[in-house]
């Protein structure tokens, strides 16, 4: 079957009290209307037609790189009213899925189902059973067969004993959207066009309305301020845990963890409290993620042990790596197998190579080291000398003294050995001690500067 | 109207296990008490009246800046003999509002709807609905009008039904205190005077008696274990965060955040998890606060970035500055616009111009740093000398070479170099390259120490 | 009465996807058998036997210092079937409690109970009320009395309707063991021996059942896979900071804290968001520990104040220390009271004696540090030269100047000053003042480098 799904996103958001438009406020580290985007893609639709309005170059310019079709809906003149302006885009063949730019947790698996449901009929849409259905529009059904919507407003007070409600999403065939769609009156107490009007043109019709359930609740929560937004977060989040749980991760506490992106593990990865998971992250087998540590588009190899409190952003670990806590991994670094990375350790756009060791307070910057060298506290590499970068070069079992000044461009050869506190500015020799200190001067009976008043 | 706000403050608390009174327990960054105390000034209450008991030296202590009248009770003979305390200082027009140094949450808003209420008929209390009364104090009701308080133990097992209890806040007129209160019998099981008695006081007279109910429940609660106190906590700090919410900030998780005193922002403002406010803060629009991070009387402006495990103290920065992550920034320190800290750098009673940056390992002490400035890696300036501290200048453009020590006083013009890992003891002119460094000495085929036995 | 402890650990616990066998998973830092295995102690049982089979090396090996009884289940052909296999080293008199691995916080109360209601009738059990008994045994009485456990598929709709579940713990007379269990059957749909059977042979042989229910719901939960594991984390770690608040502890959010070990502590201990207890801690009164701050064995005297981010392990800390935040204490750290540990300073294996300050950026390992020495900023101890670790040692009074390297082996004297930026190689005598420092040189006009393209 052939799908368009069509995204409404033009509204405003006056109550997330932002200047981004609603459907750009993140979630889980994604646009609200990039995650319905990406069910869509999942869904492999043959076009996705976005309706903007409010903000619409910003939400235009978030979604550049995605193939989707632009229809703007100038005014606001209710749901309706944004799915006529598709109209002239939208095919005559084929099934439209109606979603919203900030509903944005609905599956791919409860679309199926909708799809699949609705291909019988004509038409669907989704419903829920809620405890507290006050406020929705009410699912009214006659012998099992839905009859209407009607509005919590126009209910009897019997209809507002209805559970099932209307989560406003559809799946109707599009020669019907074309037939119905301009038919819409907006004679009603607001002057708005309803997209649920639909439903009793398809009842007068005499179609039956199939409908499904999703699978949590959570899909057909849509977001209109920052409290609710909140909340579908940390629903989300939950259940990212449980899936992750479920595939084996072991969570100290699953209430305190969040991945905005993906994640894929080895077997038997430990995550310990208040770690973030950001963009795309691998982490091997036998993996420990300490407290509060921060991955972004990591890559760890199995066997490594993540110490609390470290920040890994775009760099590759390999295994049996070591590595803080309070250590910093930034862009372009790549630890080889057994490396060690110690306290107040930062590298950046580096390659550590096999076994190396830098265990505190080191700043390691466009360098290559090699297997087995051992970096001394307080090393750091000179990189940077105001307005370019250089690259230091360490051979294999090299033995960096503490508090040493590494000035780039340099290179130090394989077994070379930098005496402490050095400022290294020359090449090292392979298997060469260097060094650059004066002589240790002492001055017996000294007076310390006395306490000014 | 003029008020009167009349506070129980002389429990002991021996179930909180503490050596300090349980009134000055804080919650949320501030003792119980001074909860009430706000609350009463947000009244504008014409006088507040204190009874103090236990540990009164220090509680009076606590809050002897605020204007307080300390009324002493000194054994604790009930609540009614607590309020018996004030008579000789109890003005004999106007309204006393009779609340407890461990309940601090009720607001305002509720104690002028009592206030409100109370003033139409003399006396008035807060009462509260609850799922479980047990133990608590019921409300007696006949055609709507209150007729008694009976404590649980007392109370008929029809009575035990009702579920709206007494919270122990009242609303009364003075002269009705001045009559009522000398009346008061301990003749009970506990030989206690209950101030609960003036409500029967006041049915006997003919007087109706107002209630309100508070907004929120927590409100009315009162802390008399650490149980109870870290409940409270949390209940409050959820309604802060959702406040928050309100107005516009954007929480990666409501549950994760604690404002322990009060906190301006501006449009777009994102707080991670786990972020602390101390004080009194204020952040401008479009800023982010990242995971980790703990405000304490810090004024960030708008569009600034501050990364993961940020710890900013007394601290006012500027617009566009990028933090952290593991940065800290101590009392006195002013970052201009544009300024970059990075990780493990330390500023303290410091201003940095704008664009200023010191991206890693550096410590700045008393020092003022010109507009542009870059501090290398490792950079310390080295400011106390065992009993006095002193100031580094440093003027715009600068470029401090890593590992570099800068001996205070001293000064290093504009335009001016420091080579890497020099010890600067002297002045530096403009647009001077300075350094302090020996010639590096190498010798080949260096043998390292053996591992000893 | 003689007690056996017999202890069920020879599942896989496939659902827990690990490579690790189910009993040695960790529940707050400690195996699930681990925790059992502690109970048993506690009740002082006479002997704890065992019955393990898959991973069954790894499992003995990680409880080789307990004084347990390992029985192999070769097979798993029911909970009957694992009992069986004790009978040959089962003593003939006393009671058995029949435990289980995966079922790792059952209390010694609640066994104790058990133990003691047994005894007047040779067999008891543990029962639990539930709100969702859905797909458990349920508990049939008659009277009063357990006439029989019926599980889930095989009750009736009547049966279904009882709340009252069977949580499989059981105590029970040897000699009834040695009697019933030679005559379970397999002869059921599964093919297995249950354990359950002998509540059957036990009311035809006229015996009461004796029950009691635990004190808390969680002691009968049991563990399958990752998601239950996570859920008794917490509902164990809730309890245990109620344990503690009701011992006088104060916690900022008792959700937000994790005791995966022991923990004593003195009067007004206040422990903020995100702290880790592990292994065993002994804290003092008066002691602040900062948010995310962990510790393991780690002894804190009182009136110390542990700032924010702060790891210690296996380390004494004396009175009226502050530390941090972001510092860290390895093994083998002893400090003084009144010491200081400032931001982003690692102590390993080094005593500071009373008054010693190390407030920034610091790394002391193997040292020892005489009392109110002053030890600047970016001052490492060198000791390790790339094969042995050599001893640092600092006379009291001493004044170490920022940016300092001490290679060690060194002794720098009593009442010594060094330098800035010193690489000290030699002992410095008392009152003496070293430094290692070249002239500092200067030249006017220089020309930085250029952007190269």
């Amino acid at each position: 079957m052939s799908t368009t799904v069509i995204i409404l996103a033009a509204g405003k958001g006056t109550r997330m009290r932002s200047q981004l438009p609603k459907v750009l406020q993140p979630l889980a580290g994604q646009p609200l209307l990039g995650h319905v985007v990406e069910t869509a893609k999942q869904l492999k639709a043959r076009r996705i037609i976005t309706i903007f309005g409010h903000g619409g170059a910003h939400v235009q310019n978030a979604f550049k790189e995605e193939n989707i079709e632009w229809v703007e809906q100038k005014e606001q003149l209710g749901t309706g009213h944004a799915v006529q302006m598709t109209l002239p885009v939208l095919p005559t063949d084929g099934f439209s899925l109606i979603l919203y730019g900030d509903v944005p947790l609905v599956s791919s698996e409860t679309l199926n189902k909708l799809l699949e449901a609705s291909q019988k009929t004509g038409i669907g849409m989704i419903t829920l059973n809620v405890d507290e259905p006050t406020g929705y529009g009410r699912i009214v059904r006659s012998h099992g067969q839905i009859q209407a919507i009607v509005e919590h407003k126009d209910a009897s007070e019997e209809q507002r004993q209805i559970t099932e409600i209307n989560t406003g999403i559809y799946c109707v065939e599009n020669s019907k959207l074309h037939e119905w769609l301009p038919q819409l009156s907006n004679e009603n107490a607001q002057g708005e066009y309803y997209l649920t009007d639909i439903v009793a043109m398809a009842v007068q019709d005499g179609l039956e309305i199939a409908s499904i359930q999703p699978k949590l609740a959570y899909e057909v929560e849509g977001v209109n301020d920052r409290i609710q937004l909140a909340n579908l977060e940390r629903a989300f989040q939950r259940q990212q845990a449980i899936h992750l749980m479920r595939e084996g991760v072991a969570f100290a506490d699953p209430e305190r963890f969040d991945l905005r992106g993906t994640l894929t593990t080895g077997q038997d990865v430990y995550i310990d409290i208040n770690v973030i998971i950001e963009g795309h992250c691998e982490i091997g087998s036998n993996v420990e993620i300490g407290a509060g540590t921060i991955l972004k588009d990591a890559k760890i190899a199995s066997n490594t042990k993540i110490q609390p409190y470290t920040i890994i952003d775009n760099a590759v670990v390999g295994e049996k790596v070591i590595i803080g806590p309070f250590a910093r991994l930034r862009p372009g670094t790549q630890l080889d197998n057994d490396v060690h990375i110690g306290n107040f350790v930062e590298v950046k756009n580096s390659h550590l190579e096999k076994g190396v060791k830098a265990n505190h307070f080191t700043y390691l910057g466009d360098a290559e080291v090699g297997t087995e060298s051992n970096i001394g506290a307080g090393t750091i590499t000179c990189n940077y000398d105001g307005v370019n970068k250089h690259k230091t070069k360490i051979g294999s079992s090299a033995f960096i003294g503490s508090n040493s000044s590494l000035v780039a461009p340099i290179s130090i050869g394989k077994g070379a050995t930098v005496g402490a506190g050095s400022v290294i500015t020359r090449d090292v020799p392979e298997n060469t001690l260097a060094f650059e200190r004066s002589q240790q001067i002492e001055k017996a009976n000294y007076q310390r500067p006395q306490k000014t008043k």
